[in-house]
């Protein structure tokens, strides 16, 4: 996503050239692409499939065929973490506590076939700024509350510096997390303001912004964390911008972070 | 704030005229109508000041001056509470436990002024999304943590509607901070979206957003908190209507909720 603008081929050419080893993928192109074609495209470059987004919405009336058939997806890309954004508030609603109640009961609606599947459950909480339109689920705590209904093996949780650099608790529940083999997926995004209108398209070039992302790898990796790292920029100005020149830029920020 | 483009004594007479009791007031418009003669204009009307915004901002370089001068600002007024936003990171920092830990000595450093002047401070947790540009005390247990380590009838806390609906562990942290009398405001606005660019100015008119309001306060009722309930919107479109009109609005949608 942080390089929307490259089709999948260019993407993937660009990732073996700048010896990027793995790459998250969005559904989107992958659907629009062929599933089993970004499969191989993806395993023919000698890449892996970090990450598949997305699952989640559990408000959605097809929620439960939509997200099988994201298991079934991501178990077709040879990636065994699909990621989950829980969604918001039904319309018009607002019982957030019941919001999230329903999220936990629909997570575990899905974890048995997806670990049929051996596909993990990644529950990713976004930033409180989202909570009534994209996703109930706030906090690392409250998304490692859920996950720990379950075997650390199937369900666990994202950690995205963007969504998490503002809590104080969130570098406990990171032990926490990690002691237990949950952190399912590690992303980088930086904090830059003003935000934009809408607050979805902001997120910062690492390094740019407010968060410590050295710190958070190293507690990352103090929490025994030893998967991808991945780099997810959700910004207008970077997809206004060549997809080759974002993404040499995006390495050398990453390594200097 | 909520009715800004309202000159004092419009305000005063239109809030008389409809029987709201009180009036939070910002530093700015008093000091250009005068201290002492915006609170010989409120005192006239049968009104009270319920709170003076804002001291706080404790990266600035001249903070002990400024915040004393909001102090003896909240004395002249007659009200007995003075807001904190404590300000965001230093330009370019990424150290947010530092700023906290250097937000809470400055509130330290100026207890004994305002307790000899018989002005509380309440520190307002703003939500996470204004952490790095406007207050790194982004929740109400943060807020807390700082406000005890000094007496109760000194130290408080803000509990605003809008920062803290998304955080699950505000209920529990009202309930202590009612508990200890620490609740020293409790401001109504509600959460709507999509958010504007710079996500200051959005906050909704009461009930037209996500936030149970009366939930909150029937929170706070249990809390113990039996003070002023004031209604705090920053909204770009609420201040370009007439005034008058937006405060009888405001007063409806505060009697239904």
């Amino acid at each position: 996503m942080t390089v929307r603008q490259l089709p999948l081929p260019e993407l993937v050419a660009h990732c073996a050239r700048l010896g990027v080893p793995g790459v998250g993928l969005w559904r989107e192109p992958v659907r629009a692409y062929g599933t089993g074609a970004a499969a191989a495209l993806v395993r023919d470059a000698g890449l892996t499939v970090t990450s598949l987004c997305r699952g989640g919405f559990f408000t959605a009336d097809d929620w439960e065929a939509d997200n099988r058939a994201a298991v079934d997806e991501a178990a077709a890309l040879g990636t065994d973490t699909l990621v989950l954004v829980s969604g918001g508030l039904p319309e018009g609603g607002r019982d957030l506590p019941g919001a999230r109640a329903r999220v936990a009961d629909a997570i575990g609606a899905l974890v048995p076939y997806a670990a049929e599947r051996g596909v993990r459950l990644a529950i990713e909480p976004l930033h409180p700024m989202f909570a009534a339109d994209r996703c109930v689920v706030s906090t690392l705590d409250q998304a490692l509350g859920i996950a720990e209904r379950f075997p650390a093996a199937h369900v666990g949780v994202v950690v995205d510096t963007y969504h998490l650099w503002w809590d104080d608790r969130a570098p406990a529940a990171v032990a926490r997390a990690g002691a237990a083999g949950r952190i399912h997926a590690f992303q980088l995004a930086d904090w830059t303001t003003p935000l934009p209108a809408g607050v979805l398209n902001g997120r910062g070039q690492l390094g740019t912004g407010a968060i410590d992302l050295t710190g958070w790898a190293a507690l990352l990796e103090r929490a025994g964390y030893t998967g991808p790292v991945e780099v997810e920029l959700f910004n207008e100005a970077l997809w206004a911008r060549d997809g080759a020149e974002v993404l040499e830029e995006t390495v050398r920020a990453f390594e200097e972070v």
